[in-house]
Formats: structure tokens, C-alpha cells, sequence
């Protein structure tokens, strides 16, 4: 299999180790892969012969500037180098999401699929506001999208969705999908501490990032929602259906109101099928022990369906990190190369 | 897709019930199910055309004999039957399981495989005797072969191991996998009642049968986790390398011993992969509230594995009962139809 990576912050270096680590698994399955692109912001790399996966980690250890790389870096190295070369079978898209316009990304998806280039993508944005056009676009090319990354990373909550539970209607999804606001609640919860507190922790350690407003406000988490509802619900929102509430407000008085009755507080991502429609909605609830999102603890994530036919079924877990979401992208490259068709 | 199901009892009848039900949403992704032949131990049923789901269901709810059935009822009808007229592309197993032979299942689906018939089956007998063997033939003649009910029914243990982990080393194995023995332990943990008391009212309404000692004693979870362990880690175990206890010596002190540390008792199958090989195990054991399958109570399963690049993965729930193993097999045909390689 022939593929091109865009996107080379820590995730994309994280795939191209993980694609060196797995190598020999991989042969034996009989998918040997050739990365062919790696293209950053400022221009990429390409080898039709295939980029020395080991050389190309040790030099970007060092330098930032990809096209400085010497064989085979070059400025301006884009998607339309790849559509025009035809010479890779699938994209690897890992441009940072913007929730406003979805670009780079959904320009690069769509350009591929368009070319009948398969697509796995761990960018919201395209995902979150154009599912859809890109499935239909997908569809129309033979080509397919896999977007397991994008609702959880390692945590298989699309994939689920779609696999696990195919041939049931789901009737309800509830998730605690967003790690960095689970981990601040932790915080609080076991150290006493208040919100402001919790935050600069999990700052210093690298979980929350300098600007935390998509995960604490909940953004992350409704992002995340949408795309499990427009994708396994076959609903067409958008962010202004979710009512959106996140965790700044968040109290050591609300731990203890909750503890009383021996519950914990998460950030809960809900949407619900009823009589009046689809009601979707991100806030902090008070989560009974009976509950099976209720030992979802620290940097964990879980996700729980209720479906027609094959019933209540919840899933937590996955690692966190950046290993762990190229992980998750390597099984989406993988389920594809074994036939799956996602769209 | 044409297929032939073998194996009529309480699974075999719902999964006819449920194809009639999901005609419409299969038909709306492009699956039109033709079911040509129903076969049970006495002979069967045969129509090229198609067997009218709605009017062998009604037939079924009363009379047992279903080669009377006046539409294509004939006895003798059998697998080779299936195998000579070449009509059907998939084969549902569901005949009862036999931990020492495999048969009828064993011969059933090594034909289907043999002639290049895809095989769906929820009978774990030749599934835990051969899978090694039976998925050589299938890969030899081109043909699937999925057994996502064999392990818990509608948790999808199996599948999660293949697709949800895909491209991960599984290292560990551990799983609350017997519904009627963590029923029994549920009902002397709440109600204070012996084993014997609680054997009996799981029998009276239905969850243990007559003979409960495939449950009790341990081996319907040593059956499951054998096929786990062979079909997800690629080994060639047996039931003789298990150690396997059950529930039947479990007293009111047990519970009320683990109790005082805050712990449950669980009938835990457990595989875990360390320097002298892989170490398997069933037996009654103490678990933690921080543990994941500590929630998993009644009837409910679960199952978590530790892989090396996804990380930990636990997976609760699934319905019970007929219709949710039926729900299972349903996801594993659809799963082939969508194109998935499980061989």
C-alpha cells in the first residue's frame, strides 16, 4: 500500500515510528507499506521510492524544516503534487482541526476521495462539518473514509458504532470524551483543589494546552458528538443543535453535593432519540456508581450505546497520547486494507 | 446474498424473526437476504425462491416438525444438499455445541468452507476444537468465516479483538464472559441466599438450565476464552491447558470476605501473556472497585484487553437472550457484506 501523510506535528511523527515499530506484524499480514509524502505546512518530502521511515525520524529530531531534508525535500510539495503524481492508494490527514472553516483539511480530503484515494483522518473539523458531502464524495469515487480518530483516538467509539453494532439502530449515545476536562476533575475531586488550580496542573504537565478554552468550555467533547451523531445516527446537525456547557464553573461545593449521594461529577456528552426529535447536549452531571460511565477516571475515556438489537454497550479505554492516536489511525488504515468498506 | 441457515432452536428462530424485521434498513445499505433453506435435526426446508420469513415463523410457533411444512419441507435434507445445489453464498451455524467433537457443527462447516461458502456461526464447539484448521480452508477457497457470537454473544469480545485492536499485540485477556454465573453470584451477593438457593432461581426463570454444570463449573467461560485466546493472540491452546474452576463451592463467607475489602466476587476467565508463555485460567475471584469489570453485574459480560499500542480496552454489555445472539450473527453477515476480511 502506497500512502502520503500530511500533517507532521506529534501525531504524524507518531505514525511514522509506529509504522517503522509494526513493520514486521504488518508484512505478515501481507501489508507492506510505502510512505511516499510527508508534507508539513511549509512544503514535504517525496520518495516514489518510499522515505526511509528510521532516517526521516532521526533528521525531523533535529530540524523543524522538513524541506531541508535531503532526499527529497522540496518548498511547495502539496496535494496536488500527490493527486497529479497518482502514485499513492491512500491519504493520511493530520492537519490540526479548525472548527470554522475545516481547512486545510477538507480541502486535502477532498481532493483525495475525489480521486479515488482513500482517506483516513484524524481532523474534526472536515469530519464535523462536511461528513455527508465527503461520504457522498467518497462514494461516488470508490474510494473510502475512516475517521476513527476523530471521536476519541485510540478509544474505538466510531468504530464501535459502526462495526460492532452493525445492523442495530442506536437509539442513544452518552460519552466522557474529552481527557484533559476528566483529568481536572480528578484533580479536584482527590487533591481538594479548586478549578484554576486543577487547570495550571494539568497544564504544566502537558495535558491542557496554554489556550484550554475547546476542552474546558466543551467544544472538544460536542465536537466529538456531532460526529458520532451525524455518522451512526445519520443525522445532519451542526454545533448550534448542542446545547454546550463546560467545567470553568466547576466548585468544590458541586464535588460535595454529588459526593452526598455517592456520585461524581464528569463532563457528559449526550444525545438522546425521543418522541420530539434528537436532543444533544455537553454538561457537567452528577454520575451515579451504578452508572457505566461512572469509573471513566482521570485521562480515560468511554463511550455507552443503547441500541435496538443488540442491546446497552459501553466502551472505555484506549490509551492517551500521541502513540496512541497514530495507533488508531493505523487501525483504520488497517480495517480498510482488510476490506472494510466505512462509507 | 443468499444464505442457508443450520440450526433452528430459540437462536436459529429469532435470527428469522430479526432478518424479517431489518429488511428495510438492510435493504436501504444494499442487503437483500434470500433465505433458501432452513435445516434441523429431522430434514428441513428448501426454496430456491426464497423462504417466506413471516410464514415459516408462524408455522414454527406451532409445530416442532418443520418438514412438514407444506412450501419445500422435505426429510433428509441436509448440508450436502446446500453444497450440490450451489445457491447460496453464506451459511448461518447454529446447531448445539459439542466440546468433544464438534459435531454436526464440525462437518457443516468445513463443507461450506471447502466450497467456497462464507460461514457465520454462534456454535463454539468446532470453533474451540479447529479454528487453526478451519481457517486455512477458508483462506485455501477464498470464503469467511466469522464467529463473533461464539464469545458472549452479542459483546463483541471477538470482533473488538480483530477490528477494534487491529494492528496492536493483545498481551492480556481477562473477562466476566458466563451471564447465568455472574446471575447466581448477583442473587447470593443481594439476597444473602446459598448457592443451591440461587442455582434454583436461576433455573426457574429460564437463565440455567437443567444441567448447569457447563456454566457452573467454569467450561462454558474456558470454551470462550480458549477461542479468545487462539483466534486474537495466534495460539493453538486447548481446554486442557486451562486451569478451570467454577462457582459451585462459593459460600455466603466468600462474599462477605471480599466484602470487607470492598471487593466482589466474579468467575473470571484470565489470559495473560508473560516470560514462561501464556498463562490461562478460570476461577472465582476478588475484584477491586478501581478494577473495570468490577461493574459488571447480573447478566450483564465484559471483557478487557491490554494491547501494546491502543492500550487498555474494556468492553460491557450486549443484551442477553435470544434475539441478541441473533443480533450478533446478523452483525457478523452484515460485516461480511461490508467487505471485512476475518480470515
Amino acid at each position: 500500500m502506497n500512502i502520503a501523510l500530511i500533517g507532521c506535528g506529534g501525531v504524524g511523527k507518531a505514525f511514522i515510528k509506529l509504522l517503522q515499530e509494526k513493520e514486521g506484524p504488518l508484512m505478515n499480514q501481507g501489508l507492506n507499506i510505502s510512505l511516499k509524502y510527508v508534507i508539513g505546512s511549509k512544503g514535504g518530502i517525496y520518495n516514489p521510492q518510499g522515505i526511509d521511515k528510521e532516517d526521516i525520524l532521526n533528521f525531523m529530531a533535529s530540524e523543524k524544516d522538513i524541506t531541508k531534508y535531503p532526499k527529497g525535500g522540496a518548498h511547495k510539495l502539496s496535494i496536488d503534487d500527490i493527486i497529479d503524481n497518482k502514485d499513492v492508494d491512500m491519504l493520511i490527514e493530520l492537519t490540526p482541526t479548525d472548527k470554522e472553516t475545516g481547512e486545510p483539511g477538507m480541502t486535502h480530503i477532498t481532493k483525495a476521495l475525489d480521486n479515488g484515494i482513500n482517506v483516513v483522518t484524524g481532523n474534526k473539523g472536515p469530519i464535523m462539518l462536511a461528513y455527508r458531502k465527503l461520504k457522498a464524495i467518497a462514494k461516488a469515487n470508490g474510494a473510502q473514509l475512516a475517521i476513527g480518530c476523530t471521536t476519541g483516538g485510540a478509544l474505538p467509539s466510531i468504530n464501535a458504532g459502526i462495526m460492532d453494532l452493525a445492523g442495530s439502530r442506536i437509539l442513544s449515545i452518552e460519552g466522557v470524551l474529552n481527557g484533559t476536562t476528566n483529568f481536572i476533575i480528578q484533580e479536584m475531586e482527590t487533591k481538594g483543589i479548586g478549578y484554576e488550580e486543577a487547570l495550571r496542573t494539568a497544564q504544566n504537565i502537558g495535558i491542557a494546552e496554554a489556550d484550554p478554552s475547546l476542552d474546558v468550555e466543551g467544544w472538544d467533547t460536542a465536537m466529538k458528538m456531532l460526529i458520532l451523531v451525524n455518522v451512526l445516527m445519520e443525522e445532519d446537525k451542526t454545533l448550534k443543535d448542542i446545547k454546550v456547557s463546560g467545567i470553568t464553573a466547576m466548585t468544590q461545593e458541586d464535588i460535595k453535593k454529588a459526593a452526598t449521594d455517592g456520585k461524581k461529577l464528569k463532563l457528559i456528552g449526550k444525545a438522546v432519540k425521543n418522541e420530539e426529535g434528537l436532543e444533544m447536549c455537553v454538561s457537567l452531571e452528577e454520575i451515579s456508581p451504578d452508572h457505566p460511565l461512572y469509573g471513566v477516571d482521570g485521562k480515560n475515556k468511554g463511550v455507552r450505546y443503547v441500541s435496538d438489537a443488540l442491546g446497552d454497550l459501553t466502551i472505555i479505554g484506549g490509551a492517551s497520547g500521541t502513540r496512541a492516536a497514530a495507533a488508531s489511525i493505523l487501525r483504520d488504515v488497517i480495517n480498510i486494507y482488510r476490506g472494510y468498506r466505512f462509507v
